[in-house]
């Protein structure tokens, strides 16, 4: 026990020790003088910037809660097993993130309202590539997936002139409250499609009416969600994303109204302009029409979505800072 | 794909939905607001507090810095990797907390100065229960494990009386920065070691001069110090940690002055008091009665440690809150 060739050394890195003082701490304040005082030997201005902020709550956090010993150990211990519960298919930090507010947070604050831009909602984690390509008035969903739903509208820009050839993806819950991926024996695409906007901008697509479901609930986020009291479910809505050159990217889901969990949605996903009203249509000749194969009646979805074009992204996103 | 049963379904957990109605979100301030209503929901007083704490520090850091969606990612995507990084041995969410001042902090606010009590330091992470019982004056280290230094003083406590009979774990590196638990080939614990106070609180032990070593720097919190342009060194040090019935545990450390890391520590573990002067002694014939066995010099560091009784511990706790 001797060769320090064999131990787990750790290295020194490169660099040199501050070149100035750092007084002894005293008392705690003086301790979070020094981090920030630190904090300027960092070369990016913006990192520097973010460091700062950060260590001004998390310090200020520490001393408005007057944290013991034990509830930092169990922060700690909280935050590992967050870390050590994501996988290569879940990420249990970013659920908490989205339970916390933060998601929703962060994607307000990053994808201002554009005069009438369609408003986004969060992507979360159950969009796939491998949707099929539909038709227009064709069917995303087999048959038996739930109660049917005919969704129709129009791309537009914000100057309400139609976006032709738009690329729509979409994909929602079947009446279980479960997207096909979460299905053991997943064989094709269900309950997801793509498609493209017409000339006019129109698009139409046949579809079900999505269930309302709850968020993992097995991980540190679930444990959480428990011991502040709140349910871990999200009210449902059908996603919807859309892409067309020289437009900004629309992330968004829409959510119809009525839901038990509309206004409390665990990831904070909702937004007043994207709650829907679904009319109940009762006609076995117009379901006949609309190519449903059953039934007399289907719920009819009706909505326009506007995209900003990437000048006004940009202008916009330029007068936010 | 059609068997509920057959999927990873997550459960819907025992919280009903909120017995008031949340606003729906127009604008970025209303998410924080929601949150903080439903923090109301909190079972516990304290956690609701702490909760609304967070909220209101983490949403104000997002608002602070206009984090964008790349910066949001790049740090969930960072959490989770220091979370993947621990294990039972490496606990690199402490690693994080220590670098950021934050251990620190809860440390110097959850152990008050009480009089002239000793004041206390980060434990980290290379104590062991398996020191051995030495007698006064005997070696912690073994032969060839560093420059001698002979340590002496006394328990007190603010009174100024000696406390016989307090326990002493001490434990420091070798002259490679190199805890005995680094190396590979460990056989039995050395540059550590347990003793006891005398009737007059008296304590004496050999040891080495301990050297300075880097913390690991092989994760995302060696990473995260090389963006900061921040170096990754804790200046040298004796730990000691006491132990007598009556008085509060005492965990803390010795800093020798002279460091070049001193008042840069990369985990803020110095305190002022803490500080200590090594002498010199130059006396072949004093360096045999101490008991080393060669060489013509040793240095000297006295040192006496003043315990706070839990009575006093719990009036200066009570007087913090």
């Amino acid at each position: 026990m001797s060769d320090p060739s064999n131990a787990f050394k750790a290295l020194k890195n490169s660099r040199p020790p501050p070149p100035f003082e750092l007084p002894l701490p005293e008392s705690p304040d003086v301790i979070t003088a020094n981090m920030l005082k630190l904090n300027t030997l960092t070369p990016s201005p913006r990192m520097k910037f973010i460091m700062d902020k950060l260590v001004e709550h998390t310090h200020k956090f520490v001393n408005d809660t007057n944290l013991t010993t034990e509830e930092w150990m169990t922060a700690i211990q909280f935050l590992t097993r967050v870390g050590q519960k994501s996988t290569d298919i879940r990420q249990e930090f970013i659920l908490l993130s989205d339970v916390m507010g933060i998601s929703a947070l962060v994607d307000a604050l990053n994808n201002p309202t554009v005069g009438k831009g369609t408003e986004s909602s969060v992507l979360g984690p159950f969009f796939t590539e491998d949707a099929s390509e539909i038709g227009n008035g064709e069917s995303i969903a087999s048959e038996g997936k739930g109660e049917y739903m005919w969704v129709e509208g129009r791309v537009l820009n914000t100057a309400g002139q139609p976006i032709a050839n738009a690329t729509i993806d979409t994909w929602e819950t079947d009446h279980f409250g479960l997207y096909d991926t979460q299905y053991k024996d997943r064989g094709a695409p269900d309950c997801r499609g793509r498609l493209k906007s017409g000339e006019d901008g129109s698009y139409a697509f046949r579809a079900v009416v999505p269930v309302s479901y709850p968020i993992p609930g097995d991980g540190p986020v679930g444990e959480i969600l428990e011991g502040l009291g709140r349910h871990n479910m999200r009210p449902n809505h059908l996603h919807m994303m859309l892409e067309a050159p020289g437009y900004r990217k629309l992330t968004t889901a829409l959510y119809p109204e009525g839901d038990t969990y509309l206004t409390s949605d665990v990831v904070f996903g909702v937004k007043k302009s994207l709650v829907v009203s679904l009319e109940e249509v009762k006609s076995e000749a117009e379901a006949r029409a609309k190519g449903f194969p059953t039934g007399d009646s289907y719920k009819l979805l009706k909505r326009d979505f506007i995209m900003v074009s990437l000048e006004e992204a940009q202008k916009a996103s330029g007068a936010a800072k």
